[in-house]
C-alpha cells in the first residue's frame, strides 16, 4: 500500500497485547482489519516480540508497523522478520551510529521509517545544551515552544536520513493536545514534503479521548492535511479504528460501505418517542450493506423536503407513519407496522444496488 | 450576552419538552444551563407554548430563544413574551407582509432573529420559478448545488431584513453532511459580515452523530469561523451541551473547570490493566473542580518526560506506581495504594489554586 501523494488517507491502529503473545496479537490485528485498519502497528520492546513478528506477519491481512521505543537492535530484528513499515522516535535515535545501520537496513529492503516526536519526547534528555534551549523555547509561550521544538527536531533527523540518501519518510508531531497537533502539522505541511502521520496522543478512554482526537483530525484533514490517522484510546482499539473510519467517511475520504442513520433532535413539536424509535432502526439497519442514507424524524408537518437527502425517510406522527423514497411519499402505514414498513423499502433500496 | 465580534463562541442547546408543559421545560432549560449551555431554544408551535414563555423566561438562568417553523404569528406573541432571540426558517418568510410585521416588533424592541436555511428547507417549495431553478442547481454536483442554492437563499433575506433596516441578524446553514456544513459556513463566513450559528442537524444520535457534528464544527471553529454552537443529536439535550463545551474547550475557546485526564491507549509494553485504573481515576476525578491535567501512563521506562505536560501523572508498573508533579518525581508507592495517593497530590494540586 502506498501512504501519501494521491493515495487515500489511511487508517492504523495498535495492538494492545503482548506482541510475543502470537495468537492474541494475530487476533487482534485480525479484528482491527475487519473494522477498517489499513495497517497495524506493534510495539517490539524485547527480543521475543520481533521474533513473533515471523509468525504474525504471514498470518494477517495488513501491513504491520514495528513500533521501536528503547533499543535500536530491535528496529534491525524486525526489518529481518518482515516488518512493512518502521516507527522510530527520537530516543532511539540518540546513538547516531547505529541509526545509520538501521537506516541502511530499511533503504536495502525499501522499507519505509516513521518518525514520530511526542509532545511527551520533544525536549532533548541526552544532549545538556539543546535541553536547557529547549527549556528556554518552554518557558515562553509553551504551546508555541512544543511546537518549535517537536518541528527543529523532526528537521534535524530528517536530515540526518537525508544525507543517507534516505527519503521514504513519515514524520508525526502528537500531543494530547489538539491545539498544539493542528498548529503543528500546519507547520510540518509548510515545512516538509513528506508523508504526514496524524494522531492526538494519550487521548484517554473513548468517553474523554472522542472529541480532543476528532476535532484536531478534523481540522487538519478537512484542510488537506494527513496522509495517515491513528485515533489512541485507552480502550479496546477496535474502537480507535472505528471512529477513524467513521471520520474519513463523513470528511467524504473513504467510501461509505453501511448505512448512515441522521434523525431529528426531537423538540417541543414531538408527537412519539424517537429516540426509542431510532435505536430500534439503528439496530435493524446493522444487517444491511449498504451506503444508504435513512432518516427518522419526529413530525410530519414538514414534509419530504425535511428528510435532508435520505434515500428512505420514515416519518413518524400521532398513530400513523409516513414513508419517503428518494424524497417521495411511497407509503402511509400504522405505527405499529412503521418498522417492517420501513425495513422493506430499505431492503429493496439496497437490492437496487 | 453577545453573539458574534469579539464575544466568546456560546453552546445552545433545544429543549426536548413540550414548552406548554412549563414545569417540564424550565427544569430541562435548568440542566442544559448546569452543562453549560449559554443560552437555549425552546420550539413554539401553538398560542399555548408562546403564552408558557411568560412564565418560563423569568424562571430560567439563560436567554430564552423562540424557535418559529410555521406560524410567523407565534413570533409576534415570542417578542411579546420576551424572548431573547426569534429564530426564523424560510417557510415562516415565505408571507412577506407577515415577515415584515415580525421584523418591525423585533427592531423596535432590540431582539435579534437568526435565519436559519437548512438542507431539507433549502429548495423553495412555493415559487414554482425558483424551484425549478434549485433543482437545476441539484442536477449537478449535488453537494456544491446546495451549498449554492442555501446561501442564495439566505442572500435573499438578508437583503429583506437590511431593506427595512434591521441588521441584528445571525445565519446559519445547516445540513446532517458535515462536507456541506463546513462549505457552507466557509461561504457564509466570505459572505456576509454577520454572527454565524454553526450545527450539523439531524445528526442522529451520539453513537453516530458525535463524530460527524465534532467533525464539521471543528474544521470550522479552527479557522475561526463560528459565533455560536449547536450540537443536535436525537437523547437527552444535555448530552449536546456536554459535548459542545468539550469541544470548545479542546479548542482553546473556553476555559477548563475540570480536570483534563490523559491517559496512555496501552500496548505491547504495558504490565498493568491500564484500562480499569484509568476508569477508575476518571471516577474519582468527578469530585475536583479545578482544571488540572492528570495522566494515567501504564508504563515507567519512559520517566516523567512521556506525561505530556500533565500536572498529575501516575506511572504504574510492576506492583509499584511513581507519582510526579509537574514532572518532578515526587513518591513511589505500592499498587494498593496508587490511587490513593494520586488523589492526595491532585487534591494538594488543586487546592494551590
Amino acid at each position: 500500500m502506498t501512504i501519501g501523494g494521491d493515495a487515500p488517507v489511511s487508517v492504523q491502529s495498535m495492538t494492545s497485547t503482548h506482541t510475543c503473545d502470537v495468537d492474541a496479537t494475530i487476533q487482534q490485528i485480525h479484528n482491527l482489519a475487519r473494522a477498517g485498519a489499513d495497517l497495524v502497528r506493534v510495539a517490539v520492546p524485547g527480543r521475543a516480540d520481533t521474533e513473533a513478528l515471523r509468525r504474525i506477519i504471514p498470518a494477517v491481512p495488513v501491513p504491520i508497523i514495528a513500533d521501536v521505543h528503547f533499543e535500536i537492535q530491535r528496529a534491525l530484528e524486525a526489518v529481518e522478520a518482515g516488518a512493512a513499515k518502521i516507527r522510530l522516535n527520537p530516543g532511539t535515535l540518540s546513538d547516531q551510529s547505529k541509526a545509520l545501520t538501521v537506516i541502511a537496513a530499511c533503504k536495502e529492503r525499501g522499507v519505509p521509517i516513521r518518525i514520530g516526536v511526542n509532545e511527551g519526547s520533544a525536549v532533548d534528555r541526552y544532549d545538556a545544551a539543546k535541553r536547557s534551549q529547549h527549556e528556554q523555547l518552554l518557558a515562553g509561550d509553551r504551546r508555541t515552544g512544543l511546537v518549535r521544538i517537536m518541528v527543529d527536531r523532526l528537521a534535524e533527523y530528517v536530515r540526518l536520513f537525508e544525507k543517507q540518501g534516505f527519503s521514504d519518510l513519515v514524520l508525526a508531531a502528537k500531543s494530547p493536545d489538539p491545539l498544539i497537533v493542528i498548529d503543528a502539522y500546519h507547520t510540518l505541511s509548510q515545512t516538509f514534503d513528506y508523508p504526514l502521520h496524524l494522531g492526538v496522543t494519550h487521548a484517554g478512554p473513548p468517553s474523554t479521548g472522542r472529541i480532543r482526537s476528532i476535532a484536531a483530525l478534523s481540522a487538519l484533514l478537512a484542510d488537506g492535511i494527513g496522509d495517515t490517522v491513528r485515533i489512541s484510546y485507552a480502550a479496546d482499539p477496535v474502537l480507535e479504528v472505528e471512529d477513524a473510519v467513521e471520520l474519513l467517511q463523513c470528511l467524504g475520504l473513504r467510501a461509505r460501505r453501511k448505512p448512515e442513520l441522521i434523525a431529528c433532535p426531537t423538540c417541543g413539536r414531538i408527537e412519539v418517542d424517537l429516540l426509542s424509535i431510532v435505536e430500534q432502526v439503528r439496530e435493524r439497519l446493522e444487517e444491511i450493506d449498504a451506503p444508504i442514507k435513512v432518516a427518522v424524524m419526529g413530525c410530519v408537518v414538514n414534509g419530504p423536503g425535511e428528510a435532508e437527502g435520505a434515500n428512505v425517510a420514515l416519518f413518524a406522527g400521532k398513530g400513523k407513519a409516513v414513508i419517503c423514497v428518494d424524497g417521495k411519499q411511497v407509503r402511509t402505514v400504522d405505527e405499529a407496522e412503521m418498522l417492517d414498513a420501513l425495513m422493506d423499502e430499505v431492503r429493496r433500496y439496497a437490492s437496487r444496488g
